[in-house]
């Protein structure tokens, strides 16, 4: 990697790291040179659209390695849909407790305050929320949920640990994830059920 | 109502609603006096402790007046929890799409703005958030749902909603709401089912 791309690179993981603690306007330009250590001319060097584009980036990158950290949960589970949301609700957890309650979503917090007037960001967020959707739908579809069911209990899945963490930030105290997982383990048990049933006996 | 306490009535309205629009760190105290038609030193007058404390009492009015609207919803529904989460998600997503996606939840953007660095305003959600779970859980009972059961499913049920407003926001569509209500309804109308059996048959 070339001095440039690697400074490229750290502005893209401290604009991240920034946004998700305090969001997009709460997170200046100076602010980012600074802590990337960048020399003040290299922003609109590497990003010619400025904030928006570096806060783009930013949030795809955060996206990307979110997403892959909890994949690598998700293939240490058994392909079991209630297993995988105890899993997913233990890591996230785990992460906002160990960063004292600052590492929510990654991409939530800008998404609530630019969507209204941020086309470009907006659909940064729409992308990642629809790739977990389908990411979701076909480990339902995989673990026995009957597959019309399984795009409206994802997006169940979905709003229900991106709001169970919303409240864990507001409480500081992980026990709405905790909840949230029983509860969606719950209904995930008994989808897989009907789905099972609605596709008869296992064939041998 | 005095001259004096119109101008801060009016100074929290406008901070509610700006607040809600763009969050905490996007609205500035030029834009909040500007747009409130307030004289300049109003605000410190009625404010003492300035942008933090308006910010808070902008949280709590807007708290309240959006409670006052949801409970004139329910109190149009029977005492049916599946009916009840139906009709709010059917609020929440006209409000929605009434206001081009701006109005969502009134305070989610600035919990998850603030809730790691600004110990006051953290305060306002975590009531507000726990008022609802009580508000919810009551409902349930009330509905027939087992009351040990009744705390985690409106965990559940609020983290649902706040979720699918997040989602219904980045897509600027209101299918992430109608899908959990209806999900939600189905989880609520098993529990309602499986605490009617706990309770035994009716008496008479």
């Amino acid at each position: 990697m070339s001095k440039g791309e690697q400074t490229k690179a750290r502005m893209i993981d401290v604009t991240a790291s920034l946004v998700r603690r305090q969001g997009y306007a709460g997170t200046g330009l100076n602010e980012i040179v600074r802590e990337s250590g960048a020399p003040k001319g290299s922003l609109y060097f590497h990003f010619p659209g400025g904030k928006d584009e570096l806060v783009a980036a930013a949030m795809v990158a955060a996206a990307a390695e979110w997403r892959g950290r909890l994949l690598s949960v998700l293939q240490a589970c058994p392909a079991d849909p209630a297993g995988d949301v105890r899993a997913i609700c233990a890591a996230l957890a785990a992460e906002l407790e160990g960063s004292g309650f600052a590492h929510g979503c990654p991409l939530a917090t800008v998404t609530l305050e630019t969507a209204a007037q941020n086309e470009a960001l907006r659909a940064v967020s729409a992308e990642h929320f629809r790739g977990w959707e389908a990411l979701i739908a076909g480990r339902l579809v995989a673990g026995g949920v009957d597959p019309a069911r399984a795009g409206p209990l994802a997006t169940l899945v979905l709003s229900g640990v991106e709001g169970a963490m919303l409240l864990a930030r507001a409480y500081r105290d992980v026990a709405p994830l905790e909840r949230v997982a029983g509860q969606l383990a719950e209904a995930l048990n008994a989808a897989v059920g009907r789905g099972r049933e609605a596709a008869g006996p296992p064939a041998g």
